[in-house]
């Protein structure tokens, strides 16, 4: 086991430093540690971009860094700084994208706190407990306008209208999933309108990003955005598997167990237990008729859930994505790039949180 | 007293209407009668246009609706077409950017109305109340986004970053306003922040955006921004004002009455009046800290800001900025834009909603 110091390494590479450890397999160690070497500077610099975000005396400022200094799991400012590595690199421009996809993601986040009451986030109380809806709300604002004006000062043609219509794409995914939600419709067709607006339209444009700033044509850029929407893909199934993990020890998810279950979210295992047992929606329908959901309803579900395999399935899912965003590297040039985008979709199966 | 069928006219049309119905002012009414001829038809358009924005089967597209289609007093819309003609006009770029400033200002509604907790708006429950918190939250980050496509679509240099900008200032005066909000500190120089910020900002930018697709050169474009600035102010001055008035008949504001001194804001009338009675803040301090205001310690606060005399300073600073916006318009051509704006500014000081 490494003993490493959180503060003075990336995040990504602490997460995945985890999963090597946790799961022991060695090819995928070795090739996390390529990774590790690979884009260390690029990440160290990328996180001291977003420390340096105006900290001003203002609370949305405070309520914004609140969420900001959990530090994520970088995954999508990741994807452009290696999609920038068929290029020159992790430039100051392929930065400050970098730093707008971060900024875009945790606006998203500050906004569906609120909406979701959700106390707790990368295992410590939320912007809304500690700063107030009215800051959270704001703050997530000031985040979105800040992603754009970095994006607009970097100034690459079409990347901020493809932001906006991300961000649209991400707000409507949003709505159907409120508008779906306690409801039990659990349809195919929903759940993956829902992933695809909600995650995996970000994850495209942080390919597409780093694939223009990197100077790549037409056919190497859809390959890459192709990657992006795969890995989105897998990386909510993942999501949400772990909604149904064992909360214990380290390597906890820092998000309440079953919590999208207990706000009847619509999610991959929910889809699967209700086409396999459709007395299931029965069930599941009268544990969210009560305004707070009992444990003992919960625990019921979740167990008649997996005893439906639904679990299994969702990792099928997830690896069946995984294999799609691997073979899209195909199209790209063999190197120490296309390397590390295969070692992040193969190690996104692993995450522990 | 004219009789109009309010779904024929455009609103701005309707509301000067009734202050030249209200206030009998001859020389106003024909002013206005000759604004209405002078932009009717540009109105007419620019509300058809709003209409036009997607209805989605979905929540966020229904909570939106359900703002725009209270028709607010397009103010800031009516300064770009005003503006737009000193060149060719209320042409569909001048249109696009109308709707855009429109939209910004109904998102930061539809944020302030989950902050304050807000159960009307324009006479009418809010969004927050008919579609819930979170429909409320998504649909203004969604009538921001479309916001900015449209100004993208537009094309035209510059307005985008700086509408970035101004997003960037009604998030910080929102900061501050919150921070203050409950505190009573009712510094001057704090006022000012939040009302040029949270109000100014967007006047100016829609001056500016009607500017520049007139053609304007520099010099007239920023007189235009300092119009928008000075009426942006004074519409403030006035509306802190109405906060005041007495709610009753068909002439109401469709705002609870008193509902900035209940939530504690700061306002004109309440830093003058804490400049003028020192004594006021103890009791200013003794109402907020209830939970819930009382409505006879809200009554008598109110009766005590009134008999410092603040309400005729706030009317002299409403004033003193509309004298400094018809300034402004001394470096503009001569013609009918330029009176036109000159009315809508004489008319800000009249309004009774």
């Amino acid at each position: 086991m490494t003993s490493l110091a959180i503060e003075s390494k990336p995040a990504v590479l602490d997460r995945l430093a985890h999963v090597s450890d946790v799961h022991g397999a060695p090819a995928l160690r070795d090739r996390l540690a390529s990774l590790g070497r690979f884009v260390a500077a690029d990440l160290g610099a990328f996180e001291q971009e977003i420390a340096a975000i105006p900290r001003g005396a203002r609370v949305i400022h405070q309520a914004a860094h609140h969420l900001l200094d959990l530090r994520g799991k970088h995954l999508r400012p990741l994807c452009v700084a290696l999609a920038s590595r068929f290029g020159e690199g992790f430039t100051p421009r392929a930065r400050g994208l970098a730093v707008a996809v971060e900024l875009v993601h945790s606006a998203t986040l500050l906004h569906d706190d609120v909406v979701d009451l959700a106390e707790r986030r990368r295992g410590e109380p939320t912007a809304c407990v500690v700063y107030g809806n009215a800051a959270s709300i704001f703050a997530g604002d000031w985040l979105l306008v800040t992603a754009l004006r970095r994006i607009a000062t970097v100034g690459v043609d079409g990347l901020l209208d493809r932001m906006l219509g991300v961000i649209d794409e991400m707000i409507v995914a949003e709505s159907v999933q409120l508008e779906r939600r306690r409801k039990v419709t659990g349809a195919r067709e929903d759940y993956f309108h829902i992933i695809e607006g909600k995650t995996a339209a970000l994850f495209r444009w942080a390919m597409i990003a780093g694939a223009r700033v990197a100077g790549l044509g037409a056919e190497a850029e859809v390959s890459l955005e192709r990657f992006g929407l795969h890995l989105g893909v897998a990386f909510q199934a993942v999501d949400d598997e772990l909604d149904f993990a064992d909360h214990v020890g380290p390597g906890g998810t820092g998000k309440d167990a079953l919590a999208d279950l207990r706000e009847g979210k619509v999610t991959f295992p929910m889809v699967v237990a209700l086409e396999r047992d459709p007395a299931l929606r029965g069930r599941l329908e009268a544990m969210l008729a009560d305004e707070i959901v009992r444990p003992d309803a919960l625990a019921a579900v979740a167990a008649a859930i997996r005893a439906t395999g639904a679990l299994v399935a969702t990792r099928q899912l997830a690896e069946d994505h995984v294999r799609r965003a691997v073979a899209t590297l195909d199209a790209l040039p063999a190197g120490p790039a296309r390397d590390a985008l295969e070692t992040v979709a193969l190690a996104s199966l692993e995450r522990q949180s």
